[in-house]
């Protein structure tokens, strides 16, 4: 594409290394930019430049928060007894926007994944050991809500061992089986099993 | 998720006014950026503030270039008696990528659609009326290449009509039919007909 103007080129090139974002994604999305005001150009700039500005981790939970404690774990009508450990501040995100969690949160960071050279070291589990273990702590329930995958229950199950040994606590798993709106005639073998065995009584 | 930092939310919003992003992909992508190095940033946040730098409309095709006119049109290895009209740059982008096509081209930046308020005076018709009635006009063949849709085809009559009236000229429009590597099963019912009907002899 040596006829377009360098510019252009410059950010379609840099558009394609975003997640999600093949090359005729980021053509469309550097033509539709052309065509923009500079206004606009401008705001999208300065919003890239200044994401980071401002942005810690919370000293609690480890979501990406301004002041810390975040607001969540500042809000005092949240249920102290409840822990739902994430991987990530996206799957709290998702979480918090169903409003049906209640409790804390606690962002793990990643998950434990050998192969990438990710131990408990590099994420947050020493803190979250911290947290379960201090003497005057109410969590009674750990929820885990790592994404259903291989190193997402090995994760899981090596912080439950772990935690158990230590405190007694009720730990807990995000329900596996068919999505809302699915149909059981096209999901894959693994789901239905896991479907089946968590099949849940009608009352 | 007003517990989110404002730069974050921030980002997220003006991701999510561009085309093919919606909240799910900007929230994913604003998260990417923020584990982005500073470097990184900056180069993306200025590659986004000087996409329109020295970017001009070449004089002859009406494509973007930063010279007028543009390397294609300047090209004395290409062929000047063959024209092809394309909507838009990305059009031209897709064409050139082939590496089939040796002729010319002409950007329309657009189609005609009354729906829209899009007429020809909108468009870069007069430029191409003047390109091809101009005294020492080498055109010989007029390739359509526009979008296989209501307006794209009659754009296509529209200009063919017009042009046929002032000159003699041979005609011609991209064919429609299967993409390849598609199902017949599965095509949807004018794509067969267009098939059929631009069935072409084996040799």
């Amino acid at each position: 594409m040596d006829f377009l103007p360098e510019s252009i080129t410059h950010l379609i090139e840099e558009l394609q290394t975003l997640p999600g974002i093949g090359p005729k994604s980021a053509q469309r999305l550097a033509f539709h930019l052309l065509k923009s005001g500079d206004a606009r150009l401008g705001s999208l700039s300065e919003a890239v430049a200044n994401i980071k500005n401002g942005v810690i981790e919370c000293g609690c939970c480890f979501s990406l928060t301004t002041a810390s404690p975040c607001k969540i774990c500042s809000d005092s009508g949240r249920d102290r007894g409840l822990l739902c450990v994430v991987e990530s501040t996206l799957d709290l995100i998702a979480l918090e926007k169903t409003g049906e969690f209640r409790g804390l949160y606690h962002v793990l960071h990643g998950k434990i994944s050998p192969l990438d050279g990710v131990g408990p070291e590099q994420l947050r589990v020493a803190e979250l050991f911290a947290r379960v273990t201090v003497e005057a702590s109410p969590i009674v329930e750990i929820i885990f809500a790592l994404n259903p995958d291989l190193e997402g229950d090995t994760t899981a199950l090596f912080l439950q061992q772990k935690l158990a040994a230590v405190r007694s606590l009720i730990f807990s798993r995000i329900a596996r089986g068919l999505p809302s709106g699915a149909n059981v005639e096209y999901a894959d073998d693994a789901t239905l099993i896991r479907a089946l065995q968590g099949r849940q009584r009608m009352s």
